[in-house]
């Protein structure tokens, strides 16, 4: 079956009402279903609509606050600590990154980190919000289960903690990274599950070190970090400066949020907003980084390589795309979506 | 033949008495000297002394400022950008650490990026400074040689831009990450020619894509990223933030310091301190540092393996080593040491 298209304005309508259904205020229903439907948007499947089922089922068991007090707990001008009340991740998020650009806008430079947040959709989504404002944005997170263990450890101690930079540019489109410190983000374990396929060697490992290629044993094993100990070493500080230095959960007190849809999660996130105006003319970098796209595109091939990209390009693409022709839902998603349509007695998606 | 202990002492003296005889100021000789010493003490031997004739080599060449006007250019509460003048690294780099941890001490966290600076040793020292302070250190930097291309590509249009990120704990030793965003360093690849040694598959790539083990082979081939396109993510957009924003050179621009020793290199680096102390109680942080650091070090571990380490364990026991042993230097090493102080109308070390 053919995934459907859905607009954007649809889809991100249905979320707002799927939310507001469950007791959330209208207008934080709205920003989040915007969020949630841009991450769609942009082919962040795993992080998109994909969500919603299990955000409602943490709302429902009383593990996210709904009307929280967001605020800002701590704040000198070059930084900011906020604490999210235990309310939605993205709420939280959207308010740092709106706090961290406004100071930028006087420091040059300005950290806001998070705690008391949870789980935000697509680490790109936030960082990208500085590019709206001519700013590059960094955006750190501890992510919401532990899937990684210590470099030559058995007990998963850290999870896959993302790191996004979002880099504005002139007439190119702007450089997006958005990665997981390990090789393969645990969503892309589910999904090759799901389609009955193996993994690529590298993944994972199992408890003897040995390479774990049938996700179907995911549970058996391990993801990898990129680089070996490097990835480890760099989940470990991004665990450090997004969850430690928050006051948030960071190793041992992480909670796996697919096992527990009731405590408070303690998640901690952190975004920096760097003004290149106060480095230099704003034009003048925004055309350098035109020139280092261009050269990397322009650069020679290997054999059988049929284009050079930069991070984001994809997904610049794949946007472009999708507002133009409609979101892609697979069919699965659909049908869960529609269940969650009934039981919330509100329309469907397909015919919102 | 065995490896000499030198005291560390000892060895900064040389440096500095070596750097002097060329014309250095004394005090940017005793600083430097100071620096490349410790680089040697905390084993990051490709970094140490072993740069003492390309950095000579580089000065006599006029490829370096021997008397440069480091300078503020452009100042804001959260920032500031360093003109190095062309001066060596190591004073540009120390004097933008100071100035990040002095202005992160009211602004909670401060970001220094330099413009005209040189190769400045290993990318720890810099976040490091910032640990005396209580603080967390970030480093970034533009490498001096381009050996990485983009993922897919064939020219070298990247390097292997380091990222070093320094934590500060409370009784356990600091957490000091300290990465290539390549798998390995092409230090490590001269090392194993050196050695007639070969490399692990996963090191380098010849222009097939094809895995190349032979180091004598080197110049055929490319280093391989971290995590694949990650890495390669990673490499563009620390070069970026290094490079590129504080108007340095970053792609194309980059002078390969091997090949050529008297142009300018316009180096970029950046250096972000943290106060800790901004976003919570400084005694707290450092206990939960400690706890994270225990829970690895406990946990269970993989059949074979004797140790879970966190970064920066192994260089800090290898100092605490070479600090009451002496500092290894290799005889090859030695042996070049000892040329130039002939040729410098230097005591030797060995004998210093």
């Amino acid at each position: 079956m053919e995934a459907a298209r859905v607009d954007f304005d649809r889809l991100r309508g249905f979320i707002a009402l799927a939310f507001a259904a469950v007791g959330m205020r209208e207008r934080d229903a709205e920003a989040i279903a915007q969020l949630m439907a841009e991450a769609d948007l942009q082919g962040s499947d795993g992080h998109g609509s994909i969500r919603l089922a299990p955000y409602l089922k943490r709302i429902r068991a009383g593990g996210v606050n709904l009307n929280p007090e967001i605020r800002v707990v701590r704040e000198r001008s070059g930084m900011a600590l906020i604490h999210g009340d235990n309310g939605m991740g993205h709420l939280v998020m959207k308010r740092a990154a709106e706090l961290a650009i406004a100071k930028a806008r006087d420091a040059g430079v300005a950290w806001v980190g998070a705690q008391w947040s949870n789980h935000a959709g697509p680490a790109s989504l936030y960082a990208r919000m500085a590019l709206e404002n001519g700013m590059i944005g960094l955006y750190f997170a501890v992510g919401n289960a532990n899937h990684l263990p210590p470099w030559g450890g058995l007990e998963m101690l850290l999870s896959t903690n993302p790191v996004a930079v979002a880099v504005p540019a002139g007439d190119e489109p702007p450089i997006v990274l958005d990665m997981a410190t390990t090789v393969a983000a645990y969503g892309k374990v589910k999904a090759k599950a799901a389609k009955g396929e193996s993994m690529p060697e590298g993944w994972m490992i199992d408890r003897e070190g040995k390479p774990l290629t049938d996700p179907k044993r995911a549970s058996e094993g391990f993801l990898l970090p990129i680089g070996g100990y490097k990835g480890y070493g760099l989940a470990l500080v991004v665990g450090l400066l997004a969850g430690t230095l928050n006051g948030a959960a960071m190793g041992k007190d992480v909670i796996d949020f697919n096992a527990d849809a009731a405590s408070p999660t303690n998640t901690g996130q952190a975004i920096v907003a760097i003004d290149p105006s106060a480095f230099g003319e704003i034009d003048e970098f925004k055309a350098a980084v035109d020139q280092v796209i261009r050269d990397l595109r322009a650069s020679e091939r290997m054999p059988g390589v049929d284009r050079i990209r930069v991070p984001g390009e994809r997904s610049h693409e794949i946007a472009v795309r999708q507002r133009s022709e409609g979101i892609a839902i697979a069919p699965s998603l659909m049908q869960t979506l529609d269940g969650l349509a009934k039981e919330l007695r509100i329309a469907p998606l397909r015919t919102h």
